[in-house]
């Protein structure tokens, strides 16, 4: 039986090969994902971030035990979590607290775990976590949380891939953070006010809510690869993030309070999503940035297989001497290393 | 005479102009780049980098005055100032403090200031900030500071365009703010407390200590793009970033305190640079990082005109039905938009 065939079955070994199969960018695992990638599209997808000392994974990890064990009359859901740490070694992020997770969680068939550390992954992490999130897809994951750490391009790359993003804040931060998390605000899709018993929780949602104020609601467009065109959807409605205020949820997370105020809210814009159109527009948007880098990433490969090392080598040699320009150069090798 | 000789003249007016062309991708800007770069390689890069409110640009300012006003027997030399914001429109950072700078500094025409916003450029940020660079350097500038916001990975492209990078703190920040900055901390060669007369300031000393002893110093590698493989120079030295520790020094850049101190440290650093090769190492992973990125956004750009907007829209549209996977997608666009 095939991989891919196991994993639809919901075999968990299988779907641990295949996870780390694409982690590894292995030809396999790619495979695996073609033969996969019908079963896609059902999963819900938040992404989760926030500075590190939040209490971020606290957060995930009752979210994820409050689907795995909601109240009288809501359906149990299949939970997947992909906690990705972007920041470097040194920070010494990268186990993402995995063990404060399993004390709850461990033992659940319903709930999957994957932590991946940057370093880990080949090709790019926005690329590889998209991967991860197809696979957990396929497999009959009915939530996908995706977890990052920070506030970088990367940490936004990835949060992009969600439906709803989740920005968590706590008590005790000064102005001049929030200043740097700016760019984490304008892809929030709910505000989580975290250790909502810390002193100081007014003067953060104040903050946070004059920063709302402040953001004209910016079009949420994917960053611009080279020089592709964005394609338009017919459906696409110019006005569509006009009608969403992120609302800000305070939690006490480590005692699970406001949690089914934040599920509501998660809802409420899934809500939203499917009735303004916006959740098939951001579908369409993440499909076709996948594509976009995977053209990218295959033109180069492509390109660097027809030019041998030592044209490759002669013309930057040329460059550094400064005989011919950066243009000149990329000019004289796209032509096959032969001048112009 | 041809806009390449004015600027090589010292004509500032032409300078003013060829900027501008740069920032707006004009061809001519492309052409005159292509005859000042012989000129270039001979400029010091200094990178300034730090959260919003640290005082860079007032710092900046007080290094641009000292280089032209130097004490006896050092050389006056001319200087500029490229200041770059990449943040998103809504933090307001795009003024980058001008004003304050210009009522020391102007009406001297050894000084040449150009602000640029994330919004103002195409064809990206890194490549354009690298292209004014060349044109400062060309135009015999001596030293050319180039000042980001923040800590995304914008800003870490910007400061590795420099062979000495400033990353300026400033007293009252948590540990939370620190762990955000880890990252930034990674690309400092010289590590700035400003506002050292604030309270609070041994902390700030303290915290940035430990983590420069936490920081395995970590080999200085420009990010990799696509499926280039790195042409290592024979002279590279693998242990080169083991020699140099930076330093922290303290200032008060609105009364110039310290200055002379961090103006010492940062010759310390090129005779650094120079004395163990590493100066030649960057200049050239510099220069191939331009190249690749170059070849890059070409191959998309030529292939893009090889597909018809039709064969792209149609494909795109299998692989959202989730007919096909997108490396399904990608490999038909690749093979001229007709299928495998």
């Amino acid at each position: 039986m095939s991989l891919a065939s196991s994993v639809l079955e919901g075999k968990r070994l299988a779907l641990a090969r295949l996870l780390s199969q694409i982690e590894n960018n292995h030809p396999d695992g790619q495979a695996a994902l073609g033969d996969l990638f019908p079963h896609t599209g059902r999963a819900q997808l938040i992404g989760v971030t926030g500075a590190p000392g939040t209490g971020k994974s606290s957060l995930v990890n009752r979210l994820a035990f409050y689907y795995r064990n909601p109240p009288e009359g809501e359906p149990q859901r299949k939970v997947a979590i992909i906690a990705v740490d972007p920041s470097s070694p040194f920070t010494g992020g990268a186990i993402l607290g995995d063990r404060v997770r399993m004390r709850d969680l461990s033992g659940d068939p319903g709930i999957f775990i994957r932590s991946m550390a940057a370093r880990g992954s080949l090709g790019g992490l926005a690329p590889t976590t998209a991967s991860m999130v197809q696979v957990f897809d396929a497999a009959g994951f009915d939530i996908i949380m995706i977890e990052t750490v920070g506030a970088g391009q990367a940490e936004v790359d990835i949060a992009r891939l969600a439906h709803t993003t989740l920005v968590v804040e706590a008590p005790g931060m000064g102005d001049d953070i929030q200043a740097i998390k700016a760019g984490i605000l304008e892809i929030a899709d709910i505000l989580v006010v975290n250790k909502a018993d810390h002193p100081g929780v007014e003067n953060t949602e104040r903050a946070l809510r004059s920063m709302l104020e402040l953001a004209h609601p910016a079009p949420r467009i994917f960053k611009h690869h080279g020089h592709f065109e964005r394609v338009e959807s017919p459906q696409a409605n110019p006005d569509r993030d006009e009608a969403w205020l992120p609302p800000i949820v305070r939690t006490i997370a480590i005692k699970g309070d406001g949690v089914p105020e934040l599920v509501s809210a998660i809802n409420d814009h899934q809500h939203h999503l499917v009735e303004s159109g916006e959740r098939e527009n951001r579908d369409r948007a993440r499909l076709q940035a996948e594509l976009d880098i995977l053209i990218q990433d295959n033109l180069v490969y492509r390109w660097r297989k027809s030019v041998s090392d030592a044209q490759y080598r002669e013309i930057l040699e040329s460059l550094i001497a400064r005989k011919i320009s950066p243009h000149q150069a990329a000019r004289d090798l796209m032509n096959g290393g032969h001048g112009t």
